[in-house]
């Protein structure tokens, strides 16, 4: 085999067969195969498209390019959830407690973010003391002694992805389906829970702008996951605007915990109870989703999901008490406001606009090197639907740096849009895709 | 400017400005540019294709990319020529003399064979004593004095053009007219002569298999050579079969004496004629095409140009006498036959495997580091269209490793194919593209 001709078979549009799938990959892990010709196939990819079994056997590949979690020593039916990034994404927070306090084990391991703000590991670290780094026994342990963990991706998983990710963001070969799902996939695999939830974001301020892309990656990916034996749900839903009110770190657990308490603004709340829903379901731990749903709503009621919370963090070493008083978290010095020049009704805001705001006051990284301002970001005091007077606060920026603030300012005024008509609320929930439940609710 | 969204414009399809095109190729040239990148554009551009503007664009951007020849202190009008290669090629040996004799200065930079024979500058080191390599001063001086000079490209030219060969010859991205014709033409605009004659080789042993194909690149290179202000004409013609009946390097040499002598095979003599004749009307020796080839013939029969010939050589510091005594070539040791297995007439000898065939031989180089046996060959007895008889010798192949030769006879069994009928031979001058001039002749 040679990857010279892999490259010419998928530019004449030809299927690649498995072995040429995993050659490719074992090769360019081990650095056999380099960069220059990868990045050729992949645009090759881009431009004929891999079919259902190509990107079944590239996610393999991939998910075997590295070490797999072993997850049998955790009892019941593990369920990890995944979502492909946007504004103010703080679900897991809030879906991971409340599918555990439903009974559903939660083993999950999160990433750092690249963009507009961290990512959960971030999030959590804004947490005094909170270790989102476990050796793989005091992991397990903990979630068969709690119920829930949620730590960083220290082992070596899929570096095949890991490589290639890097080379696709630098060779415009990021957007295509097959690469997508098989990069999203490949790790949710090797990660080695027995049912997968994927929320796939779909608007402006996601991968997905619009919602038939959404459906077709939602589609290749529940296939994956069948194809895998395992259960997978894909729901779709809005990123038109940012999720929630909160953009950054130590803000964004904070209006987890809120949500948690029953306080949470109504889009965060509606999409936390659907999506832990699914996991409750999945989980084993309720006959349907709306059952599902149910049982979400009477631990959040209960306040069963947020002791859930409280429990991870002071297992895996945090202040507890940041749950009760939020004074203990990372402390921001400047604030800044954005005040409406007009009054009508919101009538959008732009969340990638949001998310570069997010992103200038420090809460985000530019580069792998950059380091996270974790009391910086975004406070949203209006959404989409809300009614607005002139001269009224649209949204409070955090953060220790004037001009990094003043830049967020700036950059967000873009995003806000007001309209003189009365608008309605972008649906949250398109669609879900998976276990023969194709529907839209 | 970014070489990402480079990548990305050309895939969505768009036209790249000069101003990308450069800033692409110099950074690519300083190392600025990884190959990765390149590599993808490349793929881009195999898709989307470059329209004639980019076209010319790149090919500028190459030329510049290095050294470029100054060939003003030489008198007259300086005509280039360039085959795009194929199997017994020698032209350049036969056309270069002629053209000089008839007073067009000829002042050549010719490159090493990389496959099935050597190149030119190869060929011409089997003449005992022959160098290569001159001072820029020394050649000039020559081609003054002598009206001839052949040498290897010893200055650093187009080295964008190099880099990028050697890049699309491992990713897949080597067939694209655009990516061809200014690898072509920019070695040729860089080369410094003023008219450039192009012979465009159409078959199976030629890249461009079709003549439709091989048209298109006619017409691309000859419309970049007269943007850049030097009268250009692109002959398409055949190669289904090798040129002549040596192939090698010596051997090939011999077979090009022959013919400035008046004894070389029908075809090479035909070619030779119709390209000198091409190359004296650019150089303003001839009223046209037709004078132009009627005065090839008169130095060929008078012996001028095979005077040239000598002229050089000795200029060169090689053996002249060569001409007057092969004997004086390196030496083969080993000899074998291919013998017709039936009798009929020959109907195809495909160019390509009597190429591998004399690359088995040790003729040809299968990578950089290879060297050459200069004694290594093929001859070919028979020709498409000739009779022949069961027992006959269809080919003798030469060398100094019996092991290689009888692969080498291996391969080209594979070439002869007979049939009972009469064949009717190919047409080895398909048509003329350039200077206002497109003609079927």
């Amino acid at each position: 085999m040679n990857m010279n001709d892999i490259i010419y078979k998928k530019r004449e549009g030809e299927k690649l067969a498995k072995e040429e799938i995993e050659y490719f990959i074992n090769g360019y892990v081990k650095g056999e195969i380099p960069d220059y010709q990868v990045s050729a196939l992949l645009m090759a990819i881009y431009f004929r498209q891999m079919d259902k079994e190509e990107t079944f056997e590239l996610t393999n590949a991939m998910r075997y390019s590295g070490d797999t979690i072993d997850l049998s020593g955790i009892a019941g039916i593990k369920v990890d959830k995944h979502s492909t990034g946007g504004v103010g994404d703080k679900t897991t927070l809030i879906v991971a407690p409340i599918a555990s306090a439903c009974g559903v084990p939660i083993a999950k391991m999160s990433g750092r973010g690249l963009g507009f703000t961290g990512g959960t590991v971030d999030k959590l670290e804004s947490i005094p003391g909170f270790r989102t780094s476990l050796e793989p026994e005091e992991f397990l342990s903990q979630v068969n002694d709690v119920g829930i963990s949620v730590i960083g991706q220290t082992a070596h998983i899929t570096p095949a992805d890991k490589k290639l990710y890097a080379l696709r963001d630098v060779t415009s070969t990021v957007d295509n389906f097959s690469l997508i799902a098989s990069s999203i996939m490949s790790k949710k695999l090797a990660a080695g829970s027995d049912a997968i939830v994927l929320d796939v974001k779909c608007g402006n301020g996601a991968f997905m702008e619009n919602l038939s892309d959404a459906i077709v990656l939602g589609n290749i990916m529940t296939e994956i996951g069948e194809a895998a034996g395992r259960n997978t749900v894909a729901v779709i839903t809005d990123m038109s605007q940012p999720l929630g009110k909160a953009i950054g770190n130590s803000v964004e657990v904070i209006e987890a915990i809120e949500t948690l308490k029953g306080n949470g603004p109504s889009d965060i709340t509606e999409l936390a109870i659907y999506l832990s829903g699914v996991m409750i379901y999945l989980g084993g731990k309720a006959d349907s989703l709306e059952e599902g749903r149910i049982k979400a709503k009477e631990v959040l009621k209960s306040g069963e999901a947020l002791k859930k919370l409280r429990a991870m963090i002071i297992a895996q070493g945090g202040e507890g008490s940041v749950i009760d008083n939020y004074n203990l978290f990372p402390k921001h010095s400047i604030e800044e406001n954005l005040l409406a020049k007009d009054s009508g009704y919101v009538s959008e805001i732009t969340a990638r606009n949001i998310g570069l705001a997010s992103q200038h006051t420090g809460a985000g990284r530019a580069t792998k090197e950059d380091n996270i301002d974790l009391s910086a970001g975004i406070y949203l005091h209006k959404k989409v639907g809300d009614k607005v007077t002139k001269g009224d606060v649209l949204a409070t920026f955090y953060g220790n740096d004037r001009i990094k603030v003043l830049n967020a300012v700036k950059e967000a005024d873009k995003a806000f849009i007001l309209a003189k008509e009365e608008v309605v609320r972008p649906v949250l929930i398109k669609k879900v895709i998976g276990m023969n439940n194709e529907q839209k609710e």
